[in-house]
């Protein structure tokens, strides 16, 4: 696995893990709901996945894009999906959130490593 | 048309017309972007449609998630796929998406009637 | 009932039965959670209710300052109390939050009438 | 007056004066510096007035926005001066600032009837 | 003293000093303000210190919640308390909260290491 | 030139290029806008490259301003112009600005030894 893959994924784990043993009954109802939030429903995965990407990457939240990015990944989007969908968040939010677009572009290619 | 309806797209109209008139480059060619960002492409309307919505609600833009409503319901988007995607935008953006959501259901049922 | 007061909880009634009937669970239970974060804890409801003025005020969502405001004037905080909450806001938000500081002493103000 | 400019000025003013009335510390000196930071300075007046322009105008507040055309008016600021800062703030702030552009023009104009 | 904390604290000490060294009248009383508004009032200052920690959390500004993480251990809070309020922020302000929240938390847990 | 300088022009043109070779249209004509709207115009370079600092800052984006630091510094803004324009970012934006003008002093001192 790519270590900027890695990485994020051992760091998330860790402190998820703590906030989970922390028992607050809210936040813990909120992980819950983000686990179920993006299951097949009326929408495919694949679009709540593009849903939950551009969404991140509107509020410019870096973690989330690479959270949603490795998702969208497992669920078959190809890299001009990915980019359109980067796209609609570059218009929609501005120049902005081109910084984040250089990350999210930058955590793909490490996905892509991630999988060779 | 519904009256609600009807009074958005007129001020939208009136206004993005002396917009257009002032002749500013700049916001000439984003209003220009805006129109071809949707467009058919690697993704489908419909699926880009969605992305507006979202987009547009966890910013918490009330004409433009009204906008992309329009747009949506045009375009296919049944009733349980457009709340589909304003969950994600509530749970990713946090319940102050809450009164974007009365107002976008509202502006939803105008359409409806607006269709009839 | 002051009219302000009473044409809000009118309408967020309305509008969250319509929500609620569409049947979208992730939407019910962020509602659902919205009940329960602001219930007596480990910090008493009046302390949580600040919390979500302060929260609300700088995220400048009128709609949840006002669910906020009453819901503290209701556990007792007062008009000092209130200012002091929303002077941490304007500081820590800027003066993009004094707009809705002026919503929100009027907001107050409504509220007092509607006990008296 | 136009009626739009004298509605925004009257109920700003009156909400001020409730707003300093509370006396609290905190807020009255945010106010105070509110006036203090957009005097002549290294920075003429009148660029001051386009820099709080165009961060009222990306963070979306209405009346921030109103405020400084009145003062960028009042200070020589031209219509395509106007439009070209409003450019750059829908450039960097994206599409969602539109609604914000159209509100922003509109008040302009009405600024216009007003020294008529 | 943990090196986390340390590091934050010299580079805060560091590029103040600097900041204020600039003698820019309205950064000085913004700083100065920045010390009053937390100090004991009509609230006490530790719920003064959760407002503060929540209004950061939610527009997700590490620096500043950590800043206020200090405090709020200086003044008694809990790390119950402290959780509760990060609850609060991550339901108001959703999900995209959630990498603060790990932020925080690791914060919280350095800061434990500190007075140890 | 300053190393902090160099890496951030380095990542920056390194993922700008592989942003540009996905060939996205709407990224590619928004890249364009980018160069385009801070060209002289109604209003001076200068002033432009404050409206663009500021906008940044309030909307907290590091990398964009940097991006701005270095074309207001190479269109003769002082250090005190910059000040006073980051004086004004932090009373609309509020004390959430404060990290980004440490990190924007640090830059434009970085800089500073660049030219030297």
């Amino acid at each position: 696995m790519h270590k900027k893959v890695q990485e994020f994924n051992d760091y998330r784990s860790k402190m998820n893990e703590k906030i989970l043993a922390s028992d607050n009954k809210v936040i813990k109802r909120i992980f819950n709901l983000d686990t179920n939030a993006f299951k097949e429903g009326h929408l495919p995965v694949k679009t709540k996945e593009l849903l939950g990407l551009v969404a991140s990457a509107v509020l410019r939240c870096d973690d989330c894009v690479q959270y949603h990015l490795e998702a969208a990944k497992e669920n078959g989007v190809t890299t001009e999906e990915m980019m359109e969908t980067m796209s609609i968040a570059n218009l929609i939010g501005g120049t902005i959130v081109i910084p984040h677009l250089r990350k999210a572009l930058e955590y793909w290619e490490a996905l892509d490593e991630n999988t060779q």
